[in-house]
């Protein structure tokens, strides 16, 4: 009977030493992937139920087993369990425990199964738990901003190229955009889940086994769609983790755009975006200012889970198959990246829901900066003007009204009239925000007809 | 007309000073977007087309504009067309010329058009041609290893974990595991593609525009299934062109694993692997080598990739919407990865083409280390003994045998007894690497009926 | 005497077969290392002069050599060397044509020498020299910062935290902020090129030579001021060459933070900076606009250098000693590297010297956003108020002067009373922009006289 | 007096609402930087002793001052002290348990203090801290390989290229390659060191401040060498911090590289390198397992420093000055790889001190492969042989030799001479390991006399 703190290393009996502190201080994991222990303790569940279909265990034993194991689940979750690191990982933590409740049977249910599948499965059980939230948490943000749109309806703003004003767009236009991108986010989520959703158990250490398992059934209990047709392949392979993470970066990434937009948008300089004062913060020396941290901090947490992929994409890299110990770091770098982008997407939802736009500020801003510049040179096509015509006109009498410090519709028909007899005075029709944004006519654009389009459908899709 | 070396800058008339020449050299991207040509003059092709049937501009001008791209096309196929930097890159190089040639009707040709609909149309046609060829690439790779399965029938190799040897293996199942990574490979990039597959044309500079044009004709055209629902979105993000670039660094990383395991094979101490001398290389100063340099080329050049992967993301990350010139950077930085990412699948493909194991080492490496120990294990739990007495008994029996200097099966079967009674004289028949690997049973084991079951999937698959 | 395309490849004895194509193909080097024909001949001139002393060659052998190898240099510099990628590498290429040309004495060149040293001097030559470039490049622009302070002498601005108006500062002291930042970079150039200037040469191919060389003779012959100490580490290691790289990668963040803020100041919320035309560009459709490209660009190409040091750091990781075919993929990032971050200190200073603050936009910013609030509270503390409780009572001053919409500086003197006893009338010589910049104290202050002895400093320092 | 879980925060007074759960719980850093406490505690002393010196606070404050912060601190170290993360940061959390203690005396320590610079100081506290830990445990890796060199003196070994036997070597010459690795490691700690040791307290928020402060006395306390000249740089620099996980990340991956080649010495293949049984373990399922698990997640942990630098870099990039709050994330990127490269530093150091290489094996090996060739080419050209047609014929002689499967050694005179005129008799005392390691002259090479010339350097240089 195990009674000392090494017991749970399961190779004991082949060194004949006993490892150093250093060793167990260096290559524990459990201090990381305690968190599988849900994970861990469905999968012996699944593989017992099986072990006693195929006749390696007895009714009494998965009786024993399965007590013991929700025993010990019961015992982790309300925080009783006694963790003790030098059982290495979540795995012998977990095995150690039933063995010392329900002694043999305990000791049966490693049968037909290595740590190598164990982990894998482990992985896998979890990633796809987490792929559920992620795609839960997507869609919630993409309600919020789809809510934020319709709170905003008629406001106009410019949108920037360069940073440069450069046409006038509806605020909704603008939002939606981010709703698009977010939409690729899920369904990168959504691809990845078919490739996680494939199971491992039964792998063995590396080449399956001679015993007579059943992998069908563990994948059904499971609820596995289909069975990793490898055993070398299932054990030694972090592919779909990385997908996930790249999933996890990429959402990172497009959160750390909107982040930016934000933190312009609430400068004194812009002047658009007012956030609840319940999602600032202000400073410890400087009284007055409101800082959107919260935007901040997400456009620098999304760095870090790039360095996340970084980490296990340059792990990975170069190993030899099969299973190395050097796979045991990708739960580190996948809850890391997972909590931040899970915790960044519900930030980001409460700020959308928390913040409002200045409709005087975004609109006086859509009428300035000539961004009806672009709308002009279409009426010069609509008059028959080859557009790279229209184009060096425009051109020209921008920086002729930039001179005179007026807007473009401000300046006398005669003006335009002697820069392009083509123009009219219908042309007053197409010059200013509010005009060029009614006139947008193709499809997908920041406002009028088209954008009325894309909410609709939106509203669908979300609702 | 324009006759000077900065006439293709279509923003000329706007600023008052010719650019300096750091400008230029520093702004220009035709030394990298040239290669984007034929999508250029198909895209364009297509927008003119479409211009024509919503009215825009003549038959005529269509005509004048159709010949006028085809016959640059045909200039720069034959090297013939002389590029000018100043023109900044391939679209204004294109336009430029088509000017010179067609008068008005080239001039025409840009209407409701922005470049930045038009470098996010090339991107994605070029995305989709890329994407195509790796989906054959990856093919032809699987093809070539399912070969190479087949010319090796019955030779063994230990399996390896921790780079010890671990459990005896088929080679044909080692083959197979690169093969099931490689069809994930395939996987991710054909979920890519229809992301990919998504219309930007139209979009504008951001916003739209306001004439009346058709954005599903052109989508139509040019074979896209479906149509990009934000403008906004649609010129300024570029996360499927990094989904491509993830999708090759995982690709590239996976080859990393195989030229890793390659190298270590080919070593003097494995001696497994034998490679054509037309794919090796010696030393300048060493006559006797004969190094896998292709391999440690594949090993280092996937790092560029990862390299490529961690430039456009960090490329990407806090822009502010919308369009932001820092985009035009993820052209080098994808075509280098995809032209390395193809190349390498074709070199491993050669690779594995002209090269050999040597089953008499292979063989003689399965049947060491104690590789039938967990086996042993399994005959043992056959016996009734709980897995992890089984476990630790073997592990005694190998440290013992280990002290004599003895494979388990050269064990007499006393001393066997001795250690645990259930063993019978029937255990020979459980021991050494040809027993061990036509014993195995479970599904995607790597021997026996589980083995053949999967070489004739894949048979089919790849047929 | 050699005669065909393959006749370069030094290994051709050793291998029964001829390479395949695409083993030249994803081989060669050439077509990158090419520009280290300076370095190479330089190299194989002092090691020839060497060889000579030692006595291993005769004086006519060496004038053979040194004159074959002066001609081959300058028709590579006159662009008249017919280069054949079947040579490989730049080192192949040049040995080839010194021994068509010379005959034995050509094929004593390689005497003591291997490859592995050959490209390991090579390359530290071409790091010396970069590294020298760069340290003259961020003086350069170390001198623009300052003599654009000196042109804004007087200037206000805010400081900003959380892109929120903090405190306001002298525009010099922000310039002087960047000249801290590039005199670090500098200072890590520097330490940098310590580690580079030891010289590999002599190390052979791993393990060194059984010829009697002269190594200290080489060393100083190019100037080297130490030689590498193990033979085996002088050709396997890369570490200097990602210490460069690191130190591109940092000065290319600075320059991308100054880009950052460069591209806001020039947007037209700020309004800040404006960029002469020569180092602007405008949009293709869409006139007005005035985008400070050449920031964007210098802000996007940061990205990749970062990632060319993530491709080396992970090309790095893992390699076994010695020498691995990994390493030829070094220069390929190097290169890129250099010349990304060589540009873009060259455009940096173009873009200091030709473009100019509006004094009237940064005041006013200077004076807005109640950047006065830190100030009055160190007011307060002068009255005997604890700082925090100072800090409260600024902090509901500011609220309610926000709320009025007014300055703290029109704020009624009884109101600001009311709020805190302490003060009095002398309060408004510490409130507005220009008090507070005038009143700051501490070394290293952004205004007033620690910023005059910054000015000094680094005027002596850069003159 | 605070009686709620906000009070720490400061700037509660200016805000109208409190801050959402979420708020609290995305934006704390307390939870990693409690790390902190030591330098924040002893730069707020050295803070408030200045303070008292200039005349801000009196005697009695700065007795109240001391002894409250010297209590805290004692209560965090025995672990009695209660962390509320509502306080965000330890910052907050030190000021708060001080002003609860000692009333206005406390209020009065954040005089002319902001986080921001506080935050920077004990930053650079923790990175000299850190920085020299590193060296101390480099130092203490390099005296554990030269110890490993002397037990092993006289052991052969071969030198890889290619992971191709290249060239025999002295085990003690492999094993000084990692000690000059390890010392250029070294190096750069030491050279980032001075850019660390340099003061950023009294640069306030961001411009400094009105107040009397004496920068120079408050960075003598601390033990500076220098005081940072710009305010604004400052606070919002991080390029020290990156320059150490810089360091952190080539050690890190020096160490991969050595645990890779000891990954490879221990495998059954090689056989080179025993370690003890208290740094290994074995496996789950397969007990005859002796894994070099230790060295597998040294590799593996080298990728997620590699990752965190990439968090760093990639956080920095872009961000306009001055401070903003993503800068918070460096710390769990700087502790974490500090904690891996530390603890790795360690484990190495054990590991060397707890294994041995199997002078049999090693020796066996560095006769094989031809690893003579090298040495019988200086032969011949010790004969007058140009160096390239010797590579010649001693490539068709190795061709020759391994077709009859025998060393070059023991080819007969006559064959040899058949080969090339010029060799003779004395060529075996040129040909086998023993020979050849023993005849290495050159300065830094891998064995005879230069080998004991190194030695002794790093003995005198480590003892």
């Amino acid at each position: 009977m195990p009674n000392d703190s090494t017991s749970g290393r399961s190779w004991q009996a082949r060194l004949s030493a006993r490892p150093a502190d250093l060793t167990v201080a260096y290559g524990e994991s459990l201090s990381v992937d305690y968190r599988l222990y849900e994970q861990d303790i469905a999968g012996s569940i699944a593989h017992a139920t099986m072990l006693r279909e195929v006749g390696l265990i007895s009714d009494g034993e998965l009786g024993a087993i399965r007590d013991g194991l929700a025993a010990i689940r019961d015992e982790i979750a309300a925080g009783t369990f006694v963790f003790d690191l030098a059982q290495e990982d979540i795995h012998m933590a977990v095995e150690t425990a039933l063995i010392e409740r329900t002694g043999d049977a305990g000791r049966k249910l490693h049968t037909a199964r290595s740590r190598n599948d164990q982990v894998a499965l482990d992985l896998r059980l979890w990633l796809r738990d987490r792929t559920d939230q992620m795609l839960a948490l997507v869609t919630d943000l993409q309600r919020a901003l789809l809510d934020q749109a319709d709170r905003h309806a008629g406001v106009l703003m410019p949108a920037y190229t360069h940073l440069q004003r450069a046409q006038p767009l509806e605020l909704a236009a603008y939002l939606l955009a981010f709703v698009e991108m977010l939409d690729r986010d899920a369904g990168r989520f959504a691809d990845a889940r078919r490739r996680i959703n494939v199971c491992p158990l039964g792998a063995g250490a590396v080449a399956g086994t001679t015993l007579p398992i059943d992998r069908a059934r563990t994948a059904e209990l499971l609820g596995f769609e289909a069975i990793a047709a490898s055993s070398i392949d299932a054990i030694s392979e972090r592919d779909v983790a990385a997908e996930f993470l790249f999933c996890c970066t990429i959402t990172a990434l497009h959160l750390s755009r909107w982040a930016e937009d934000g933190i312009l948008h609430a400068s004194g300089e812009f002047g658009f975006l007012v956030i609840d004062d319940a999602y600032c913060t202000s400073s410890s020396m400087m009284p007055q200012k409101r800082n959107p941290d919260l935007l901040e901090l997400m456009r620098g947490k999304s760095a870090a889970v790039l360095g996340q992929l970084v980490g296990l994409l340059g792990l990975i890299k170069g190993l030899p198959l099969a299973y190395n110990r050097d796979l045991q770091e990708d739960k580190r770098l996948l809850f890391a990246a997972a909590d931040t982008v899970g915790d960044s997407l519900r930030v980001a939802a409460a700020v959308v829901r928390h913040s409002r736009y200045d409709a005087e500020r975004t609109g006086s801003a859509a009428g300035g900066g000539y961004s009806d510049a672009t709308a002009l040179a279409e009426y010069l096509v609509g008059k028959g003007v080859p557009f790279r015509r229209a184009h060096q006109i425009v051109g020209e009498l921008v920086a002729a009204a930039e001179r005179e410090g007026k807007p473009l519709a401000a300046m006398p028909l005669s003006a335009l009239k002697a820069a392009c007899p083509q123009i009219d005075k219908d042309v007053f029709e197409h010059l200013g925000a509010v005009n060029v944004v009614a006139r947008y006519r193709s499809l997908g654009a920041a406002g009028g007809a088209p954008l009325v389009e894309q909410l609709a459908r939106w509203r669908e899709r979300l609702e």
